[in-house]
């Protein structure tokens, strides 16, 4: 299969972007892509999709989200799974994600951040300043959240290029907290009809509501494959498809994301599987993958073993737990949602012992033989809860490996040596 | 002078502390206090009670806490500015500092927690998990706060030793988060009610209120000496008198200050300064600086600089700004102490603009040559805080240093190279 990059300079040009520089970006990507997804052998027919999307990543959606603004709608770049994009939609806007992925972007950010900020936050916001992300100058709007010390800090220096609002996400779980974010909810609501100008109603938000949780649907039957004993799609795939989600049309990605599964369903079938019978299944839990971190799913899917499922924010925790649809008013359904997304069990909160149930259950449901623990170099929150979960683990006799990269290639060979023990070990278990 | 500790090991046994460790500790001590502030000219005679309880900083006052205990009142240990020691006292309780300060803590510290954690985080937890220190072991609970990743994840670790109450600050300073942290304090009353076995009552919280609100003025009073031109008492001595209120009995504390205060006043009747007159001034801002951290002071001091005052939890932060003490009913007390706590501007706070507008205001009244903002090695919060105040000050024409440090001396002649430097520019100006 041969893909290429259209050429989208002149809508580059026109966002006042650094065309130089990010053409070198633009040049790193197609090479990584080929060596981790287009080497597979077996792909589902209809991920070409999603290779097309990956490919065009700067091109596809920011045309789209281009032509839209022309319209009057307006673009939320958003950097987290706790913002509900119900509201954006509700309001007649498009939310997109917007964290970095890229290493590329990480020097720029450390002109103003510390070095020891982890590289997704250092990448955000270099994309920012050196105006080498289409969608990051897009956007009408940034919408932060208080989950973590580099994440605060980082939306007051965004805030001097686009204007950054900022929900405040309660620390713990107690009820109140539900009722705080309920009303970080509700103003939001207010604010993303005043950047719109556009009323909320019951139907639209209603609408929204199905819509994101279509998605989230879609998704939830995408990783059901992969608890199957033979799944029969990749985990590198999964990932790619997850990661595409945050930026996707979500009407299109829903649909798109059933088409394969049904594809996928007809390989069940058929026994098709992408790995050898019998193969040994790793779970990956902790800090997110955004695009192109596919380097430890790369690792350990190419010593034949399954990468089963990430409990990661570009994984199950981005879709477990769908919003009530049975509301019938706006407090309802901003109930509703409050109660969603406090459902998330992210290591910002303080304790956060239901994500340590949460996967004990992923072990069991997606037949893990072990568990990665992978922590993004200095987020501190999942490096910290990385030693209380291995504990956790432990003692219920799950086999677990701690590990620690961020977005540099340099670490490769560590990481290979470091995974292969620990796959020595899952195979005399 | 000579001063010596007591020996206080019966106490240390029987509070379950590891001896042997502590002891190595012990030796420190004496030594590195001997260098930095027994070698200095001219201090005050009243300075003699501090230097006695910073050398018997784990005998003087765990003992009458020890005391304290055997009557029934339960002791609140606590790591930060935020957390309301009205509310303890009025509960018939002691509040403690707990701030772990020393380079010997951090790597039992370590044994948990990533290394890239700041010091004073490693070093709290290292001295709870390793028994070498006796406020961590008498407490009968420690109360935490949700003010940075590192101090959220690691009550989940002491909680594990120790009960841990979290008290949730708001990350930002809107009127419903001045609403919220009342509500906070309303509930963290109830938990001082329940450890103690006492009712808060009017009477109890005005007393309360007056009691650490005298502290503040006496330290207020203090300070305002280091305003003056010709200053009768170094940095170092006041820094000193800082970090031992967390610790002391609050009476006490503030009638020893006063009594230091009034011999500064007779100092400057009679014309008496530490420094040369024209001496050049500094304005330490940033981290705290827990006992036994005089390493900048020491040396800005030891080149004939006065470091006029620390925009810091063990300085200005600290005592700023009194509770409103005409209050008369609950309700309105608690409506009080949560208006003057939120006052505080750390940089936990999304955005903390009236930070740097605090600092401006110091410049001014402590006439500050120039300002050294410290940070804490793997401080997030206030590094990124750092380049965002660099960059405010230079617009101001203020000269500004910007350092990173831990608890470490591996990099005191660095340090001191910068500094030198910088008071070089001090000079030229």
């Amino acid at each position: 299969m041969v893909l290429k990059m259209t050429d989208y300079r002149e809508m580059w040009k026109n966002l006042n972007m650094d065309i130089e520089t990010h053409d070198q970006l633009c040049k790193v990507l197609p090479q990584a892509f080929g060596d981790v997804y287009l080497s597979q052998v077996n792909q589902p027919e209809n991920m070409a999709y999603y290779n097309t999307v990956v490919l065009n990543i700067h091109g596809i959606r920011p045309a789209e989200l281009v032509e839209a603004q022309k319209k009057g709608v307006k673009v939320f770049g958003t950097f987290c799974v706790y913002v509900p994009d119900e509201i954006v939609f509700a309001a007649g806007g498009i939310a997109t994600g917007l964290c970095g992925g890229s290493q590329f972007w990480v020097h720029s950010g450390e002109k103003v951040l510390p070095t020891n900020t982890c590289s997704l936050i250092k990448a955000s916001v270099g994309a920012r300043i050196d105006r080498t992300c289409p969608f990051f100058s897009i956007a009408d709007i940034f919408v932060g959240e208080t989950t973590c010390d580099g994440k605060k800090k980082a939306w007051e220096i965004l805030n001097k290029f686009t204007q950054v609002y900022v929900m405040e996400l309660p620390q713990q779980k107690r009820a109140k907290d539900v009722t705080a974010w309920a009303q970080e909810i509700r103003e939001f609501l207010i604010k993303a009809e005043e950047i719109t100008g556009n009323k909320v109603t019951v139907e639209s938000l209603g609408k929204a509501i199905k819509l994101v949780n279509n998605k989230r649907r879609a998704l939830q039957r995408l990783y059901s494959f992969r608890k199957l004993p033979n799944p029969p799609i990749s985990g590198k795939d999964c990932l790619l498809v997850s990661q595409i989600a945050f930026y996707d049309d979500p009407v299109r990605f829903t649909e798109m994301t059933n088409k394969l599964c049904d594809e996928l369903d007809q390989r069940v079938r058929d026994n098709v599987s992408v790995y050898a019978s019998g193969a040994k299944r790793v779970l990956f839990t902790g800090t997110p993958m955004a695009i192109p971190n596919w380097k430890l799913h790369h690792i350990v899917e190419s010593e034949m073993v399954a990468v089963v499922g990430e409990e990661t924010c570009t994984g199950i925790r981005y879709f477990d737990n769908l919003v009530d649809e049975s509301q019938t008013t706006l407090e309802g359904m901003i109930h509703a949602l409050a109660e969603r997304y406090m459902k998330i069990n992210c290591a910002c909160f303080t304790p956060n012992i239901a994500r340590i149930d949460d996967i004990k259950r992923y072990v069991r449901e997606y037949k893990a033989d072990g568990v990665i623990d992978v922590n993004l170099k200095f987020c501190t929150l999942y490096d910290v809860e990385g030693y209380l979960l291995e504990e956790a683990l432990k003692k219920d006799g799950i086999t677990v490996l701690g590990l620690e990269t961020d977005y540099s290639d340099g670490d490769f060979a560590q990481l290979r040596t470091r995974v292969e023990a620990f796959l020595e070990i899952l195979n005399n278990c």
